[in-house]
């Protein structure tokens, strides 16, 4: 669950943060950030979730598997998944910890800063799958920030081996550039031997691959994978294969009100073009139409029915 | 809290609902409503709170006294309110009543039609009052909505008798046609023995009088009543003293896209403006501007201070 607040500079440099990035936070931050936050909005949120919604939204058929606790915002988090339609395969609650949150502060200028607490979420293991919908999907889609816990690893392998097992694709979002750094060597080896479709930002990529350049990032992806589509915040993105590097124009936004799911979005629209047959380009014109939908207005999941801004 | 999510009218007849109502529902109602509603936003509401909450926005001292329970809606529910400033006097959860909500769908016009579970908030008895707190307050806001149970029509009269021996003074609004007419009697004793400052619209005091015109309506108030202030939609409000009619014009909106909290905010407006030292015709005009702000956007609460709107 998203808890959104408006923050002035002021307030996210007192806390320590640096504007727009994400922090992993634990339960006693969560409390005390929460307390000195302004009045806030909640709404279902999570990178995956957000991309299942985005597809929904575009008339595609989705599902999401992972864990919440038996506690109200759990309750609304799986209801705002099926109210559009997409399947919720939840992992079994267990423990104490509660459902996962992200405390998100909206600058004036549209950035958004994340401390996210995993809570119930980070406790995704193997047993959580339901390796029935996982051999059915075109696509099965990985969340970069759940790849932390061992036992979390493992779901993503055993995911992965499933999906390939049953002739299916397998993606990945690197999702932060901190948790890249913090696992390198996990995700260059699961981009290497279990990934197909590679989703990511530039900074992320040049986090992989330890390099400075965003052109050089593109061609070590390249050689690793593939099909990537890697965007650049308002420079759009780019699609990339073996054989080709394809530019991408973002579309234009009125004004540019919260980022929060920009990335999320854009998968969405590329893995719902992917899955019905569009070309590699239509691909990514329906990732920046679907991104340019959600950063126009607060909250990370489309506010319209996105097939209906697709003209092609 | 409130729980939003926007609906087409097909939907809203289909639930057999009555577009712009506000209809009480039982647990078991709240439950299968909720399941087929769209996906929604939480955000905290309550009609005096989010009255005490514009005060504070317009840089006013506000305090709430209200039960929530001790669950994750409650913690929301009492953060967003000490966020913007208002001091949260609980009253102590029990049973095993779960924190009021309100489901609220919002039509393609604007109009919001209300399903409200009152939970633990139509618990309040005597023995939550914090006496010091209302002597100390110059005037104690009574919300119809809670004016329902028998505890709670005696914490109503006890709450304006401790304001009234401290030299205080006593204001409620109506809050709801329905809720008028199901307690008309107690209201209209209510309103001639504790009230002071009476709030409503043109279509609860037209209940509470049994008139059809809103003249004779205004009439009958202004024998009964110290000081009404009456609101009427695009017409904007009226106020009314045993002296004198003030009509006060609307604020002009851009775009209405919720009105939920326009009564609401209107009241915020005016008690800040009487307990301020403005004159009636200021303190509507407070009313207006602070209902114009609300209805602007989807939320019952205003997202500027308030007191940056004022000119004057």
């Amino acid at each position: 669950m998203d808890v959104i607040a408006h923050a002035e500079d002021d307030f996210i440099h007192s806390e320590g943060l640096v504007k727009g990035s994400m922090t992993l936070i634990e339960s006693e931050r969560a409390v005390t950030l929460y307390r000195a936050m302004g009045s806030a909005v909640e709404m279902s949120g999570g990178s995956a979730a957000n991309t299942m919604c985005g597809i929904a939204s575009f008339g595609g058929r989705a599902a999401y598997i992972g864990k919440v606790a038996d506690d109200e915002l759990g309750a609304v988090f799986a209801h705002d998944l099926r109210a559009v339609g997409v399947t919720f395969r939840p992992g079994l609650p267990e423990g104490e910890m509660r459902t996962g949150r992200c405390l998100i502060l909206v600058s004036p200028d549209a950035q958004r800063t994340m401390n996210t607490y995993l809570g119930m979420s980070s406790w995704l293991h193997p047993g959580d799958l339901d390796t029935d919908t996982i051999a059915d999907a075109h696509v099965t889609y990985l969340e970069g920030y759940l790849f932390d816990r061992p036992e979390a690893k493992d779901a993503f392998r055993v995911a992965a081996r499933t999906a390939h097992d049953a002739g299916r694709m397998v993606s990945l979002t690197l999702s932060d550039s901190f948790c890249v750094e913090r696992h390198r060597d996990d995700f260059l080896g699961l981009v290497e031997d279990d990934v197909d479709v590679l989703f990511g930002n530039a900074d992320e990529l040049r986090a992989l691959y330890r390099v400075t350049s965003f052109d050089a990032a593109i061609e070590q992806v390249r050689r690793h994978c593939h099909l990537a589509a890697i965007t650049n915040g308002k420079e759009g993105s780019v699609i990339v294969t073996r054989e080709e590097v394809i530019p991408i124009p973002a579309e234009p936004v009125g004004r540019v009100v919260d980022t929060t799911g920009a990335g999320d979005l854009y998968a969405a629209g590329f893995l719902h073009g992917l899955t019905s047959g569009r070309s590699l380009k239509q691909c990514g014109r329906l990732g920046s139409i679907a991104a340019a939908e959600v950063i126009s207005h607060v909250g990370p999941r489309p506010l319209v029915e996105l097939h209906r801004l697709v003209d092609f």
